[in-house]
């Protein structure tokens, strides 16, 4: 039966996209140093594997065969984004996969140097490189839609760079606005929590929300990430610096990607169906627990109590405040929630400039600044806080940054339809209660892993398109903090 | 060029089994427990992966046109390697590699339940089912030599069964009398040492021999194994029992097995060659560390000055009393150096006799309680203590408890061979020094990877083949203690 043969590779391809997982997690938070030169041997056998079992012809043949066949609702689901993504995949040339592969290890060890150098001119050249064959790679694809569109699709099928344009132009116009009223306020103490106590007070936050032993890890690493090995082996990442709260976000951030995954309707899994659909509805669930759970003042008492009971009392009012108070700044990570869209607004006007030829790589760090100024009021004084604050250009990623602020207007949206569906929140978060948070979003998000693109399931979960206003009402009260 | 193609399938096979070993220490060290069924897909998908790529017709092609071709010394080992490999591999037909591997998977769950109840008859028609796949497997390969010695040849390439036979029946005759002897003295007291002082002092010794964070990691699991994901990647792993030595022991066992690895001529890296080349080699290895220098009495002042700094002082006189008195026991894990060969040796005797067909398995109790009483004098009183006490024959692993024997048989000849090239280690090993027993073994052993076979390697490292004498004068003083 050809669909049990498509169902048998495509249960292979996630087996190997979940090792992949493994061994990058591994070299992220346990692998010796050392080990570096060997991983990387074994990720290109990963690679080069995965690229020839989801490129073969015998899918293709396998396809062939399914058409005109009756097959269950399931299956036409698989059936149809089996085709999609082996039309993909095999759009790229294999000379050129191997090319754009070398070139993105190159521009991240070229990033890493002129950043510690604190030197533009030192990424330049590799800069120019990830363009050149990204704008390749766009090629392959594009069908009228333009490059730059075929390399959002690859983080956000169905997303179009047209209406991401007129989107982002309007949020960035609103809150604009919003960051001249916010610019009255004074300095804001952040409480200068000692790493230690982060951690426990992170580890009993991630217990309330269901994180335990044995279906979870949680590690550190220099930059905080999740990996999923299958529904029930989940591990995310923070970092404890001494003297911050970013951790107490963080977590809960990675944790918003962590439970999309697990509630995704075991009937999907080790299917091509049974994952996250898109970068910007992940970044949309990641955001829902950063922004409107972690930053909610009814949840600021339990942050605090966490806090307290690993030692480090600090008053709740005074949490939420360093949580939520606006007061721009240059490097996105660390950005409030008004002004970190700003920040990849910026990135994608830049980014399409680049590649579509209206920017000259060599008049990045010029364009960062006047970026940053216009959108911020700020001063980029260095390439190292400016335009070589981010890795992805250097790793070939194009196309995927606006996913960050398109996920921080879903996540507002769906906040919002979910109040509506069953009811404010404030109550259940005082308690530290989660649990019907968690089941809305299992029912109208989570679990239709693929089924559903970006758009389509933001109008079936909220009843409209994507929309800025939820995000504006979200972060206007944090103007007056 | 057919050799570069060769090789080149060839560094993707060890990859892939690279990743398999990363994927299986995952599982013991780190892996939530609720991630098992996920990691058996990905293991098997990984198997089947490999099992398809080492075994495909492609190989078969590439050696055919390499016939009659000139090539360096080195191509032609590793042409010679690739044909016996590729050729052991097709004659297992993938319908009954695939049952192999559900009995393996089957047989080991069985025997989990069996010895926690303490009851040989739920364990017995498993092991009936992979005594029956065994022998299937071993007629695959046979070619006159005996389906148990195309089992022993899977793990120890050109030893002969026959060979073995002999060699322990000379073993257990001598080592029967000696373990008379021993039987005169009283008991012996084993330093209660805490389990953070172990590890603390596993921690100074493994330092002392090369152990550190750049390219090693020393963890904790339920039973101590090695892995290594490539040349400067190796992971050991121990556990600390509360009140015991073990621990001292089995981390040097387990450097012994990772110091082969890492010191294989680096021009095999990423070729068939580079990797030890038997298990009794391996053992060899494991062995001459744990018994050759973790008992030596020269090293144990080494040993008791790293307990005493983790806090736990102790007379080196009496540590090294308890690391060597011989004491015969029912566990074979936990055996000393003189009677642990006798406990293999009766493996070897009974699972010939159930590859062979002259013992059923209904009888094995009964035929194991036979053997401990012929061999150590001792009663088995329950089958948990007796012929349940090992997972091997759960997982259908036959022809492999030779070789843990055989390791301390070559262990000894290593090491009177490496002192009558050297000299004698007892002045450098009372400062704890280590290195020219590391470059002895790199020269001798290590470096040749599987470029020669068990045999012949021992000729070549020590003059002679298969002894044993040199074991015999090891543990000779150790009945007086």
């Amino acid at each position: 039966m050809p669909i049990e043969k498509l169902r048998t590779r495509l249960a292979e391809l996630v087996d190997l996209s979940s090792l992949e997982m493994l061994a990058s997690w591994d070299q992220l938070v346990m692998m010796p140093g050392e080990g570096a030169a060997g991983r990387g041997h074994l990720l290109g056998t990963l690679a080069r594997i995965t690229h020839e079992r989801a490129t073969s012809e015998e899918i293709g043949d396998w396809l062939a065969e399914l058409e005109g066949v009756e097959l269950t609702e399931l299956d036409r689901d698989i059936v149809r984004l089996a085709r999609r993504d082996w039309e993909r995949a095999r759009r790229v040339p294999p000379d050129l996969a191997a090319e754009l592969s070398e070139a993105h290890a190159d521009g991240q060890e070229a990033w890493r140097i002129a950043r510690a150098a604190d030197d533009f001119s030192l990424f330049a050249p590799a800069l120019v490189r990830n363009v050149e064959l990204a704008r390749a790679y766009g090629e392959c694809h594009h069908d009228g839609g333009g490059v730059y569109q075929a390399l959002l699709d690859d983080f956000d099928f169905g997303l179009r760079a047209e209406q991401l344009r007129s989107l982002f132009g309007a949020l960035s116009g609103e809150l604009s606005q919003l960051v001249e009223e916010a610019r009255e306020g004074g300095p804001v103490r952040e409480p200068a929590v000692p790493a230690e106590a982060q951690r426990r007070a992170v580890a009993a936050t991630l217990r309330r929300v269901g994180v335990d032993e044995r279906s979870w890890r949680v590690d550190v690493s220099a930059h905080p990430f999740t990996a999923w090995m299958g529904p029930r082996d989940t591990r995310v990442t923070t970092r404890y610096d001494d003297g911050g709260i970013e951790s107490l976000l963080s977590s809960l951030h990675e944790y918003g990607h962590a439970l999309y995954e697990r509630q995704v309707d075991p009937a999907l899994a080790r299917t091509n169906l049974g994952s996250g659909t898109s970068m910007s509805i992940h970044e949309s669930q990641s955001k829902l627990w950063e922004n409107h759970v972690a930053r909610h003042r009814a949840f600021a008492g339990v942050l605090a109590a966490d806090l307290a009971a690993a030692g480090f009392p600090v008053p709740a009012a005074e949490l939420h405040k360093a949580l939520v108070a606006v007061r721009p700044s240059l490097i996105r990570v660390s950005a409030d929630p008004l002004t970190y869209p700003l920040h990849i607004v910026l990135r994608f006007e830049l980014e399409l400039a680049m590649i579509e030829g209206q920017l000259a790589v060599a008049d990045l760090p010029a364009a960062w600044g006047e970026g940053i100024k216009r959108l911020l009021g700020l001063e980029v004084p260095s390439d190292a806080l400016g335009c070589l604050q981010d890795i992805h250009w250097g790793g070939g990623s194009f196309g995927y940054f606006p996913s960050y602020a398109v996920g921080c207007l879903i996540a507002a949206q769906l906040w919002e339809a979910m109040e509506r569906d069953i009811g404010a929140r404030d109550a259940e978060l005082e308690r530290g209660e989660v649990a019907a948070i968690q089941r809305w979003l299992a029912d109208s998000v989570h679990r239709h892993g693929r089924r559903l693109d970006t758009i389509p399931l933001v109008e079936e979960a909220t009843g409209s398109g994507l929309q800025i206003d939820p995000f504006l009402r979200f972060v206007a009260p944090f103007t007056s903090v």
